[in-house]
């Protein structure tokens, strides 16, 4: 479903009807917010597909956590619209942390829930460590919602910055390739 | 193909030209309506999931019995979207219910011709026991569609009942989670 | 894909802003042609897998005529919407049929490729035995376009008795429920 | 995910709300657009479904080189809508084409990185040979690209002959048509 999420997003580049640069470079805003969500999605594309190919038991509130998670990114293509086509405006990109927010407290709840489905011996458990990334971006989201209305543009950096931090190769992910990749 | 149904339901949320909070407080009964739906289409995914994982033997009415439940699924972006654009008013509450139960209706004659195909020792017939939330969804969603008129409102809570009960976890779908989550 | 242009399909019916009977009844021509539709992409959506299923050697044309299947199939969601928001005009009713007689040739040369991969011995050839539907479908669609603008209610009448036909349970698909599904 | 790309694309060819031959003939653009997009992003799915499954071992560079690919690739709905509706000018074209390069390098890429993850005796490095197909496309492209404002139409018919090459079918993808097709 989230392979699904990330290309429905670019439905909300709507084509322009003005094949000159002025029309491309109107376009400028939208495809921006556009590369980060796709940043952001795909990386929980890859992490999430990695985590539960490491979780061996489910019960039935991993399920929910998981549709949970799923909500939230699901919201990635109304936000990430709404904030380019608005030219990164103080409000929507507040909102755009607010799902970047959730989802991480989202993902880190059905983390939770599988290793308390899986017990002492998880095997998620030690695979995810320490997790400092997974701890640190939802304070980063806070900081960077809390700021909006003085500088967006910061908090924008906010965003870009932990989408970067999460772009570097991580070892948990050092798998073999699936099938529906 | 419910978890293209369930993502692409998120197109139906316009984005707002307007960046500030009257803007988005008009988005407000559509995102309502796209909550309440993901909800309905998330357990319908799940159960659906579950029960054909269930399933070991099928005829070809239970083919087309499966895709007259998908046929009522996929309407669900439409009157999800219906629904909230009009602010609930009483016509699209009235129909978004119809949708329900004939949702309802479908998945459980999709029920019986795969246990009708699995026969005598139907592994399915055993899981889901007496079913009492498979024959009282109907009942409350045609009461919801026939007090509409009277008052949308209680129609409308009817249906976020429906959907809490149904959220509760089950212990039917206590079961691994499957690869296309 | 067939799964996810049957769900797209249903984006082509807008959302009326009027939540009112008159707002409903505007939308019947759009729902009839998506049921219409529905019944047509799900049958080949059936079809098309359990065929492969019976597929046990695969040639590079093969491939290509499979692509080339799904290219006609992908027409779907367009000629749907705009025979529907049309009323039934003659000329979408007509270019409607053309890509239903294009799916169907397409759907017979894959079927054609398929047994040559497979030579002497292929399941497929069997499986289908003298295929009467596959050959007189594509002959009622050419008489139906002939006709459309003589009357194009008649050939939509045309359209419905060939999926009624393709309804009727076929024993060829008297198969394993996939997964997918 | 490149199946759900390729269904998508048809949704930027909009409905007209005329039912005459004016109305269709005015989407003559649209559809050639579509139809060379379709091509080119049906060569990307068979050949990147292919290389996947010749790839034994995957590094965590794979993992975002493949991501990369995708990015690419999920724009072609856009440039694909964009060249159509605006009649094949000439920066849209350049745009088609830009799209186009990127899409090849990226594909180079991941599977230059898929080799290196494989090492010494790689499978890929073998089945693909001299790749001659894969080295001449992005010439080809960059060429093109130079003279879309002297010529467009050249330009276009660069982009016609490129697709053409790929279709040929390839003794690399002569192998069984997977499940997911």
């Amino acid at each position: 479903m989230i392979a699904i999420i990330i290309t429905i997003m670019v439905l909300e580049m709507k084509v322009p009807h003005d094949p000159t640069f002025r029309g491309l470079a109107g376009l400028l805003p939208v495809f921006l917010s556009y590369v980060l969500s796709f940043i952001y999605v795909g990386i929980y594309w890859n992490n999430h597909h990695h985590m539960l190919h490491a979780t061996s038991k489910v019960s039935g509130s991993v399920l929910w956590a998981n549709l949970h998670l799923l909500f939230w990114l699901s919201l990635f293509p109304f936000v990430t619209g709404w904030m380019g086509e608005n030219h990164f405006a103080p409000l929507p990109t507040a909102i755009y942390g607010i799902v970047l927010l959730a989802a991480a407290i989202a993902y880190w709840i059905l983390q939770q829930r599988i290793i308390a489905a899986e017990g002492e011996s998880s095997r998620l458990r030690r695979a995810i460590g320490r997790d400092w990334k997974g701890k640190a971006s939802p304070l980063l989201y806070l900081v960077a919602i809390a700021i909006t209305f003085v500088s967006a543009g910061l908090a924008q950096a906010i965003y870009v910055l932990v989408a970067l931090v999460w772009l570097v190769p991580d070892r948990r992910i050092e798998a073999r390739l699936e099938h529906e990749v």
